[in-house]
């Protein structure tokens, strides 16, 4: 009951966050072609981040699964994920704004990264009250593994930005390709329990 | 329970998308009778777009009652068919702004197609993980070849949009009213499964 | 199930519809009381607009109670109905914008009366296809002139906005305290069933 | 069946309030850490907002749990509640524009201090319908008087927001930290119920 409502209002948030970025597209003044093209930079920095916030959004879908019991820590600290990804539109858009300037490619990344924390102090605090079982441990730590390996891109992805944000951006696209398929071996875990 | 939280998400996407669009149709910024027609072709343009969306609302219904299993596959295609979806509000308003000019028409057409594909490759993933029974693969077969008409004509937007937007549009107009509608024989097979 | 999915996807409509309204509440420029006051006109627009949507939130919700069955027919009204209620934003905007001008008054009473003749096709669809208690019937009655009266109210409105549309504003205020209070006799039959 | 879409509704407009507030996080004009820094008074008040609206939800949450019947007075009392919330987005955007100018913090306090009578009247609304065991009663009175409390800082907010904006800040910085973690006591009576 109490995690229905949790999942809602999570879902809630995400679908919001997912789909107001939209709005920071902004309609080109024009009405060619080459109009359209200078939106190409926000175009693909909001794919970019529909992607991110997809990836959030089925992670935090199999994670909740494993939660039994919700307490105020949980709440929380989901909470602070949700905060972290509500600033996702806003660094979307100064990124597309700017094309890829350094600054606020590093900014994005201090987004990304800040959410990769918040995501997994959120997952301590879910297996300390809800102790997951062997197989759903084992399922979670190649993910865990890759959720690491994610924050070091982000945080690279910072200093970066400053010698040349492409890299950053490579670095990011790396990671949503990374995150490209869900997890078999998660769902497998899932079924079997 | 998997199947309800993509259910939930997918529906807030849509009311989300769905009803943004009124964001983009700009106040007139006189108050006489003549200002209010300056909004009149962004108005045909959500019109349009509300009920596009809608259907795709109903029809996305329609397709999740034949899932019993959601996989790794169907969440990341449901996933990019609301990409699809989530880019009708900036070409709606595109196409409103320049009053149905060429470029914008086709880009309006482009993401129409898209999402066509994206739905039967959604679909066929749906298929394949979750077999349906014959009543009700006879049932979707003829929303499938609707489906199919609707992809076509809106490719064949795309052309004429350079030839003559209006042309598109009545093309857009007729699909539709292709889906005004909705199938009695599927809502029957699905009440005798 | 069905209705279920209904349910969620016009509350959502209904629930953004009458959140992005503060949206078009702007941001005074200066800062000073005086500069809030010229806020006064969207925001009493605002309150009025709330308050609408939310009593048709409130009715939509003893509506569906009725429905045992969803078809297609009650699907395709229901979200005629929301297309309605999704030009409130626009209307209340405007209307805000001008502080009350004639023209911006009289389109905000066509949606308010179209919204209500929307309802009462719905409801008919209904009622044909999920027949009333007479009980529920005797209860829903009361609620039916109130409908009628409101939607005449709202007709005169927009004839009144042209001669004053104050007068107009005055009708809707009518309207709004009408239903201020939600109905016990619906309660108590939905009760009893 | 009543109560959840209540608490559907609620949490959707709350998960919109709390989200589309980023959006008046303006994107910076610039690309330099000093156009960044432009941004930091709206970011500090979106911070304080999220958490207060977060807060909001969480209580809300709690006192839902305490419903079995929902009735007519409750759904408008929520709406109530729900509509002073709706404000607090503009309040936030005023005070982070001007920079935590007198009149507009003044402005945000009215906002909060609105938002905590309306919740006391919902609540006392829910009692006299909906008894409370005398756990639940003993649970929420701690929380009922942090909630005087923090009205009771808010309306001085209020005024000290024309000698120094900053004392506001300072008061409700204070009753935010003193929200941070949930009660312990209210979990602990409702999981004994």
């Amino acid at each position: 009951m109490n995690k229905n409502r949790l999942e809602a209002f999570s879902d809630g948030v995400m679908a919001i966050i997912i789909t107001i970025m939209v709005l920071e597209l902004k309609v080109p003044h024009g009405e060619t072609l080459s109009d359209l093209r200078t939106v190409a930079p926000a175009f693909f920095a909001y794919v970019q981040s529909f992607w991110f916030v997809g990836v959030y959004w089925n992670n935090h879908h199999h994670m909740l699964h494993t939660v039994k019991k919700v307490n105020g820590n949980i709440m929380v600290l989901n909470m602070l994920l949700l905060f972290c990804l509500s600033l996702v539109p806003f660094a979307t858009a100064w990124v597309g704004e700017t094309s890829f300037a350094p600054v606020p490619v590093a900014v994005y990344a201090v987004v990304l990264a800040t959410s990769g924390v918040a995501w997994v102090i959120l997952q301590n605090a879910i297996k300390n009250s809800n102790p997951w079982s062997e197989a759903i441990s084992k399922a979670m730590h190649r993910q865990n593994i890759k959720g690491l390996i994610s924050t070091i891109m982000y945080l690279s992805g910072i200093v970066f930005a400053f010698i040349n944000p492409f890299i950053s951006e490579g670095l990011f696209v790396t990671v949503a390709i990374m995150w490209l398929w869900p997890d078999k071996n998660i769902e497998k875990a899932f079924e079997r329990e």
